[in-house]
């Protein structure tokens, strides 16, 4: 059975983490999303230092939204809550990929996956159903931070 | 039998992919490697408009090198290359995620993904094998654009 709850870490650890991150200039990594358990890629946003404090601290994704300037725990709003399974980091250090246990869906257009098109000959083909009404996530476009 | 191979698509077909991208200030777009059957995530890097055109043409994943500031084919110096399956945009243009199909080690450690280091309890925990050594794959540590 897959192992679906991730331990909190400590704060001494959590700052162990943070000092392997390299953050750009304006004090974000961006992070991937991915489904743990099918490998579905589910969305790419940025975190901040607090953001991934927060997110080892209390096992729910938490990213910095650059549109709004604002702390945002995934699902708050929505509701589309994302449970962290594994933290890793890449072999530089500037980019961070959350193994999640995503409930429901993961973009803004009501789709599982924030990459639901792909180019084909005749264009960019929309290859994912939209299976929840984005006013019923959050009542209005409120763009991809969600 | 899953599809491995990419057919090109023409210059018309590319320019309407390249209006859907958002590039950064510098031009940029982060994309996301993903080996299309195993959906492990070998690596993140950036691509422009160049290398997005490239990509598409020859099914081949080529990047831009921030490090090198250089068109980079990957495989080119270390023959890790990487064989192009699909080509996803995100819901805001500003991500892409190439499916391929990943020859031998994508990370310049000679490891299959550049993200085998996982957040524990003790710190940083590498997980992944050392699969090549690096100094076969390049001779020398070029970083992580190789």
């Amino acid at each position: 059975m897959t192992e679906i709850s991730f331990t909190p870490l400590s704060d001494t650890t959590i700052d162990g983490v943070l000092d392997a991150v390299a953050f750009t200039a304006d004090g974000l990594v961006p992070a991937i999303a991915q489904q743990h358990d099918s490998g579905e890629i589910l969305m790419m946003a940025w975190m901040n230092r607090d953001s991934i404090r927060e997110t080892l601290r209390s096992g729910r994704a938490c990213y910095w939204s650059r549109s709004r300037q604002a702390f945002w725990r995934k699902g708050d709003t929505s509701g589309q809550v994302q449970n962290l399974v594994e933290f890793r980091i890449d072999c530089d250090g500037d980019t961070i990929l959350l193994r999640v246990d995503q409930l429901g869906v993961a973009c803004h257009t009501g789709r599982r996956s924030c990459f639901y098109r792909r180019a084909a000959n005749d264009g960019l083909q929309v290859t994912d159903p939209v299976l929840m009404s984005p006013d019923a996530l959050y009542g209005g476009d409120k763009g991809p931070g969600f």
